[in-house]
């Protein structure tokens, strides 16, 4: 008798990845939380920390310490761990304390005999998770960012403020980098199925106040505001975290905006960029090409470039 | 100190009642449920037969019997009652039986003094939510029927099949009667918020055996295909009203597809029908008027006259 | 890379075996649900209808009809077919025509090559757990009948109303026999921890009115009480059967009153009856054996010997 | 027509507020959260963070920033703002401070017009809780302390370790100061309804490893030694805290340990201790008062006579 019980590892228990498990425990996700950091008392104090919420939750997920070494019975692995940008600094700037220890996490990892998927959160998302799938030598479709997820979620918020809708009952995407140069594609925003521009076209007064280069720039803009005042943002990317890792362990096939690695798609390729995907049992199902217009073409060219560049001054060795 | 219970009568304790009954209590959607029906003795068994979940439940809902003079104090009375088609017969065919049923249920109903929100699935349901509404006198936001909310989410779980996509990530609206004359608003259909027809000019050998034609029969068909299976159908439609309760007794301010009076939306007024709304805590928010094409307004504007036709015949009197 | 999917097949697609599949599916338990009956068509009726429910649900399940022989992937079958007792008859009356059907379910879903865990929920689910596993040739722990966890809950509701606390709050049992010949084990019923006789017995004049007969009487009576009304009880079951699975497939050892084969505990062979057992992914951990007083263990000798009674009467040809 | 969105204020945005609030949010168990802090950039920092969470959660909480002048429409205010003890330091020693922050937020917010329940969980709790029933002169039963909650729910994670159960079987409460004067209620600790101590009692050998010291010290020590690893402890009684404020305003009756104002029960009066009481919509619906044993009851009364003498050393001007 085969048993399946949900195994996930949050690799970097600081307040993204002890948020980001919190908000799987409370949504009964999986049945198995591992916690793991570079300071294990960290992860035995987190995991401990979590299962006192047990007897409140409605079931019972087992939370517990390990290290990247015990990562190879895992289903998922969400890395949390990475260099955070300091204020004043971009994403970019904690690059290459990031890929010293991407690398170094992802190979121990990998020596575990970990087979499953990655979901990377670690800053600067869209470079890390090209790393972790270049170090990993995984199959492209198995590595995941969370990219512009949480982006398009602000947006989504934001509006659904404007309009007084739900914001499931809003569709829309922020694209490309999780960082300056991202932008909302707003040729394919839908509230209630019906495109937001012909919205605004048809109640030009009523919306007259409606600004969308400020909502794309509050988008964008909203991580900072928050990591101004409590010098950390992590419960909206903790429930992106939880999101994607749903629908990979559920075999949902829901579409959300995660950082993927292109190979044509979109014209592009050596890349890791936000995009809409089909995230099913095996990861990455399918990317969905939205037809974006010309400026949304230029902008999106314009960030993969960006992407492009930070992870061509990596000069990652190949091991695929 | 005020108390905060949510209240909802079922009324009609037969198959769909207990359904969504049984739906509320598994998703723990409000606190108390009053199951009333014709034949107390029915709603006393649904009612202790429902209470014997709790044990098992997320959260305690209290399941009791009640007679419509005692939804006074209901936050929304589920109106499930009515004269069930027989196979060979239309949705139309039952309307004076429901006629006569939803007077004197409405008037007790009213008579105990139900301040709430009407949320209506007996069939005809387009014309008995009309009657309801002139019945009751009370505003027209806040009689509701389930109309194509049901043929919306089979659309969906059709479209989810065919493209492997879960199904909450496909947007689109079956819209008009909840009937023969209903069809789909192919115009508005997105997936991931990128339009179907656009998928599938792009995709046309991929997706060259799909037929949306057969596509919106199914969508119609589907009650039927389970109605003469299994004599009843009762899962979906149960569904569909905990879903428009919830996002009631939430505020949620969700967009589904719910059977609305009309008074200049769509360019129709005197008919009830269905059409995308928003469902907030005061009942129906706001109504989203799509941009139909000219092929779908036709379809529109004719199930409306089918509906109008419906709703003449009775020659209800006016109680506001 | 594993697969994870969660699969459980329905056999038995009537009222007891859709509510219970449209509990797993409105509280997202498995990940697949396959509807089986003696009519192909009503399995098929039913998953569709429940297909329809995947919009207004939190997950997405994927409902679809198939065979017994299908059933070799399954994690868990629940088995709700059988010979429903009519007005006036017992469920042991009813026991030879089960016998021949489940003779013949059972030897077909093991010759698909089932390999998981068996929920029994037809009557008399006693007898037929024990034909189950018989027939099945699986190792004990693996067949679980859900014996008296509907009594047990149905105790806990009435305890529930009595004294107006959650019924979460309240732990007790009805033990033996799901029929004539149970009991409730007042020794072992408490309220937050404290035992119930100590409540009674310390606030005599408030309670004075309690007569634990009764009670125990209505917890026995109270399916009969719903059949003679509705003609059918399938919530509260449909729930237990959910309860069960999701224990079993969520790992959660859960402490749950079922329908166990005895192999010594309780001092008892060759039988199957209510006990509390530990619920994990590998089907029944272990029972719990209460330390029953004089009358309740008399009790329990009576309805086992009733049990053991109508096993043999089945003269099963031994298959292990 | 009545509104009934459901507001709780989480006054205190520090780790334990925000955690709660998120745990909230991810179990949908309230409409609106206003989140409050002495620094208001924090209270918004935390509430823009958490609206980003809506789009992956299950429902539609609004979250927003507010002052304690703005809790006077509140159904639950939740109290976590306070002193927090530094390592070194007991709950006692930060008594000064926390009497100072106290009077000044329950101060203003009974001026806003408050009329709700309040749910204290800042330290030291017991005393804390006192203090905010006779500065706020609501009745006793509106103002609950987080108590021993916590410590109770340690208790049962540690024996579920122990005897691989769910904790939700396991029932069991720390008692007293939540503290170190706290001690463990072996007498009423039960699994699956059978009493631990006749457990142990049968099976001796099996568990002789097993140290019932050891256990309650391990429970009235898990804070410290996450505190000690991680600077705070915030998951578990974030989740404490969801729990008791879901089970008020679902009026879900559960019997929790919370910190309560004993008038006489336990033959105590000017205290306020954990023990175990019934929650609902009301706030504590009535204390469940266990039979201690001889022991037990000497520890019970030590410490009460311990946050007695704290709240003594504060000399609180009577305001009812």
């Amino acid at each position: 008798m085969k048993t399946k019980s949900r195994k996930v590892a949050v690799v970097g228990s600081g307040n993204v990845g002890s948020s980001c498990a919190y908000s799987m425990v409370n949504q009964a996700i999986c049945d198995e939380i591992m916690m793991v950091d570079r300071t294990y008392d960290r992860a035995m104090a987190q995991a401990l920390d979590l299962s006192h919420c047990m007897d409140f939750a409605g079931t019972r997920t087992k939370v517990y310490a390990g290290t990247a070494g015990d990562c190879g019975s895992m289903d998922v692995v969400i890395l949390t761990a990475g260099a955070n940008p300091k204020p004043g600094q971009t994403r970019l700037d904690v690059l290459d304390a990031a890929a010293v220890i991407t690398k170094e996490i992802v190979t121990d990892i990998m020596a575990s005999g970990f087979d499953g998927i990655f979901v990377v959160a670690a800053n600067p998302v869209d470079i890390v998770t090209y790393m972790v799938w270049k170090i990993s030598g995984l199959p492209r479709h198995r590595v995941i960012g969370t990219g512009t997820s949480i982006d398009s979620s602000r947006l989504k918020t934001l509006l659904s403020e404007v309009f007084s809708i739900d914001p499931r009952s809003v569709n829309g995407y922020a694209l490309g980098e999780h960082g300056e140069s991202q932008f909302v594609a707003w040729s394919h925003v839908t509230i209630g199925g019906k495109p937001l521009l012909q919205i605004l076209e048809q109640h030009r007064e009523r919306f007259s106040s409606l600004d969308l280069d400020d909502l794309a720039r509050k988008t964008k803009d909203a991580g900072w505001e928050i990591f101004t005042r409590k010098g950390s943002t992590h419960f909206g990317i903790g429930s992106a975290l939880a999101y994607i890792t749903r629908s990979i362990l559920n075999d949902e096939h829901k579409i959300i905006a995660v950082s993927a690695i292109l190979d044509g798609e979109y014209g592009q390729t050596e890349v890791c960029t936000g995009v809409p995907a089909i995230i099913s049992g095996g990861g990455i199902q399918e990317l969905l090409e939205l037809n974006l217009n010309e400026q949304e073409t230029a902008k999106f060219i314009a960030s993969c470039g960006i992407i492009r560049a930070g992870i061509q001054s990596l000069q990652l060795e190949e091991t695929v």
